[in-house]
C-alpha cells in the first residue's frame, strides 16, 4: 500500500492556506514528535488517557504507522505560535469488507479540540478533511459514534443520523 | 501476530456443543470455501452485496486474512444439514487506539441470519462468541451500530444504548 502522505506540507501549501483561511493552523498527519507537543494531553480531553512514556508512544505510532492509509491521524498545530502544541486531532481507520464487492468503510474516531482553542473551526477542518480522504481512498461510505448533542456539530461537515451505536465495557 | 482459531473445531467439541444447545450448528471462522456454501448470497440479505466470483472471493479472504486476529469473521452452519449452507455470519474488527494507554476497541459488524434460519438464536451465539473474542483481545469495549428497532436484540447480548450512529454515503 502507498504510504503518501495526503497533506502537503510545503511552505507554498501553507501559505496558500493561510491566504484562504486567515488562518495559520495547519492540518497534517500526526508525526513520531508530537508526542512532546502534548498530542496525549490532547487526548485525555477526550476520554482515559494515561500519559504514554516516549517509548510506548513510540511503540503505539509504529503500530500504527504500519496500517499505512489505512489508518490515518491527523492533527492541526500552529506553526506560528510562540509554543508548539497539537491543537486538534482526529483519526479515519480504514475497515475492508465483502459487501459491495469488497467495499471499504471509513471509520472517524477520537475528535477532539483543545478547550483552549475551540470555537476557531479547527475541528471541522480536521473532520472534513478526514472526510476527503476517506472519499479518496474509496471508501463508500464514511461513519462516526457520537453523543446526540454533537448531532448538529457533524451536521456541518455533512453528516446525517443513521442508527443508534450500542456498546459493552469490559 | 498469532493466527491461532478461537473456536476449537473438533469433534469432541462438536459433540459438547449439541449437548449443551439441542443444536447441531456450529460456529466457526469463515473458511476460504465458504464462497460455495452461499456466504456472500447470505451478505446481501443485510445491504448490497453484489456475488463475487471466485477468484475476487478469494482475493477479498486473503486481505481480511492478513489481517489475523484483528479481523474475525463467524459463521454458523450445521454440518448435519443435507446441504452445507451458511446460515448465519458476524464480524468483529479491533482498533488499536492512543486512548487507554494504547487501547484496543472490537467493532462488531456485518450481523445477518438466514431469513430461513431466523428465530433459533444463531445471530446471538455468533455475536455472544465476538464479544467473548473481542474480550479475550484484551479490548476495553465492543461497539456497534444499528437501527432503533434492533436495540432489545443486541440488550440480549448485554449492549447499552451509547450514542447515535451518524453517517455520509459517497
Amino acid at each position: 500500500m502507498a504510504s503518501t502522505s495526503p497533506e502537503p506540507s510545503t511552505a507554498a501549501a501553507a501559505a496558500a492556506a493561510v491566504a484562504e483561511t486567515g488562518c495559520s493552523v495547519q492540518i497534517r498527519r500526526l508525526e513520531a514528535t508530537d508526542h512532546e507537543k502534548g498530542f496525549v494531553a490532547l487526548l485525555s480531553q477526550l476520554s482515559a488517557c494515561p500519559d504514554l512514556t516516549a517509548s510506548e508512544f513510540a511503540a503505539c505510532f509504529a503500530d500504527l504507522a504500519a496500517l499505512g492509509d489505512d489508518h490515518v491521524i491527523l492533527v492541526a498545530e500552529d506553526p506560528a505560535a510562540p509554543e508548539s502544541r497539537i491543537l486538534a486531532t482526529g483519526c479515519l481507520f480504514v475497515e475492508r469488507k465483502f459487501l459491495r464487492g469488497g467495499g471499504k468503510v471509513g471509520h472517524v474516531e477520537d475528535v477532539v479540540v483543545d478547550a483552549a482553542a475551540r470555537g476557531r473551526g479547527l475541528g471541522l477542518r480536521v473532520v472534513r478533511r478526514l472526510v476527503e480522504i476517506a472519499k479518496e481512498a474509496g471508501c463508500y461510505k464514511v461513519i462516526l459514534d457520537c453523543t446526540p448533542e454533537l448531532r448538529a456539530y457533524y451536521a456541518k461537515c455533512g453528516f446525517v443520523e443513521k442508527g443508534v451505536q450500542m456498546a459493552i465495557y469490559f
